[in-house]
């Protein structure tokens, strides 16, 4: 298998880019391709004291790089020897069999669309990170690739969703939620009113097993292992867990720096304290699936080092085995959406 | 100053509520009416030990109560003798200054803009939580009051919540954030890019201090006094964040409990960690502001005890001698809505 890695994206490109790729190659049974600046990357590879490129890695020079705040379309368009766009193109071409970059969310979501294209019958892809919770965690899909949805786009989603628990996760018949502001069916705004029919609809037809609408506290306390959303309120979900986790995990740090009694009571727990931290910390451990693309495409944070890099590599390894974009359009006629409006837009 | 109290509202009601209103009147200099089924209020006082009604607690009698699952609107009006329609009531024609009810939020939202009506010229009443961050803490407006919003609702949030935010936390110039899933004012659906028009304009011309736009963890981190939003994001901002904080309290907890070494640990800090707890239950402090009412409104915690309640009623206090109500009606040109479809709902 080989996978296909974004050298210069995310904030750590290329050494730690450079470095979580060689580490998965040398502990997995895989190949990488790294596509960006030749020079650059081989620099990295001469300060890990290396002095030539190991077996199973291959570099695809890219002479451009897309920055953080880039237009995302027009970046993936009109920089056509960047990076991310040069990785793009080797996916498309069949040179590798999956793609992980850490570079602009945007950009990624925008360049897979564009360059490597939906599975046909999708509208749109979807971010599908791995929310720690008191279980095991849950999907949220979308967490931002688009911040507006329609309701078809929620259905969809739910059995993105609920495809990609059962490959990658091993769930049996997951638990679909919808997330809302209460868990009456006559809860949300229009956009869930008409979700929530869509879906309880596919869970009659046995398609899904949607259990109705789940609150934000209750995905945390595992009452679903999918929460369908659209992207700007998954934006506004993932965001205020992280920004509440952050806070708490600083009050902490201040509580157990007091005094000497309360460092030693630190001391103690360092070890629990730190497996806790790492499991809030999921996003940066395996990066995130886009959803809906026609080949597997993974997201890392953009702040990942190489431990998440070499992860994200192992979990874009899992997702080629799963193959979850050959089960979506397998099962595509059951998600089918006949919207005029949609044909206009299909891989925009 | 007298407080008008939801005897029957929440899920201790009556008897903690009926504890925390004596509370109240014995350490502050005020009076409260007790609404609800009198003689279930007379039972708790008198499991309280007290022999008779305390001096400055008058009993006015509602023989029924509104259900946590009811129609909110139905409820209020069908319901004519229940302890929140009275309570309201009372309210309306001015036998108390202020009211506290720990009972169903919709209820009291619709209760509170039928019966005692919005300050003319507001479209929307809304519910102004303090969600504590790194910082004092911040102002949500809307955390849930109306699921849908306008853009000009979002603009009449930032007014309500820049006075409150000055009359209640003594904040000058109060930095006002609308709440999106990115920085950048291109960010978000159609209602972030219009409300942003609108917030940026009332910041120009000297109204408000609009910062920005605000992601969700930049807010916990203190990037502004009062995040704007709609109901639907604010529900799912508060709830991702408590259920964050839930399932951080339940890790710690069961890393304390895990050997006696780490009970000892968690002995040293137990003081610590129970304020920091309290400061994570905010909402159970204070109470809630339901915001843009003609009168203060101050919506306790379904799960309130006789504490909480208590400090509701002293942010009702508060509240009164604030009169944001009053501010509100005297800025009222600078926040008005022209618009034909609006005025069909005026108080509904």
């Amino acid at each position: 298998m080989k996978i296909i890695v974004d050298a210069m994206g995310g904030d750590n490109a290329p050494e730690e880019i450079v470095k979580g790729a060689l580490e998965a190659v040398r502990e997995e049974n895989i190949e990488v391709i790294l596509a960006g600046r030749g020079e650059d990357i081989l620099r990295s590879i001469e300060k890990m004291g290396l002095k030539e490129l190991p077996r199973g890695v291959e570099i695809v020079n890219a002479s451009e790089v897309i920055a953080m705040d880039e237009d995302p379309l027009n970046a993936v368009r009109n920089k056509k020897d960047s990076s991310l766009t040069v990785a793009l193109n080797l996916l498309r071409d069949g040179r590798g069999d999956a793609l992980v970059s850490a570079g602009s969310t945007g950009a990624i979501v925008s360049g897979a669309t564009f360059v490597v294209k939906r599975v046909r019958g999708i509208r749109r892809a979807a971010l599908a990170p791995l929310i720690p919770n008191t279980a095991e965690g849950f999907i949220l899909i979308d967490c931002g690739a688009y911040a507006e949805c329609k309701p078809e786009y929620l259905l969809q989603f739910a059995f993105m969703g609920s495809y990609y628990a059962e490959d990658m996760l091993k769930i049996e018949s997951p638990r679909i939620g919808l997330l809302n502001n209460g868990t009456e069916p006559s809860k949300g705004t229009p956009l869930q009113l008409e979700a929530y029919k869509l879906l309880e609809k596919a869970g009659e037809d046995g398609d899904i097993n949607f259990v109705g609408n789940v609150e934000a506290r209750g995905a945390m306390l595992d009452e679903c292992d999918v929460l369908v959303c659209d992207g700007f309120s998954g934006n506004v979900f993932l965001k205020s867990a992280e920004g509440m986790a952050s806070f708490i995990l600083t009050e902490l740090a201040k509580i157990f720096t007091k005094n000497i009694a309360t460092l030693i009571s630190g001391l103690i727990v360092k070890k629990q304290l730190r497996k806790m931290r790492a499991r809030l910390d999921s996003d940066k451990i395996g990066g995130t699936m886009l959803l809906g693309i026609s080949k597997p495409v993974i997201k890392a944070h953009g702040s990942s080092n190489a431990t998440a890099i070499a992860n994200a590599i192992r979990a874009a390894v899992t997702a080629t085995e799963a193959d979850t974009a050959a089960r979506l359009q397998m099962n595509i006629d059951r998600m089918k959406i006949d919207d005029a409006d949609d044909k206009a837009d299909e891989n925009t």
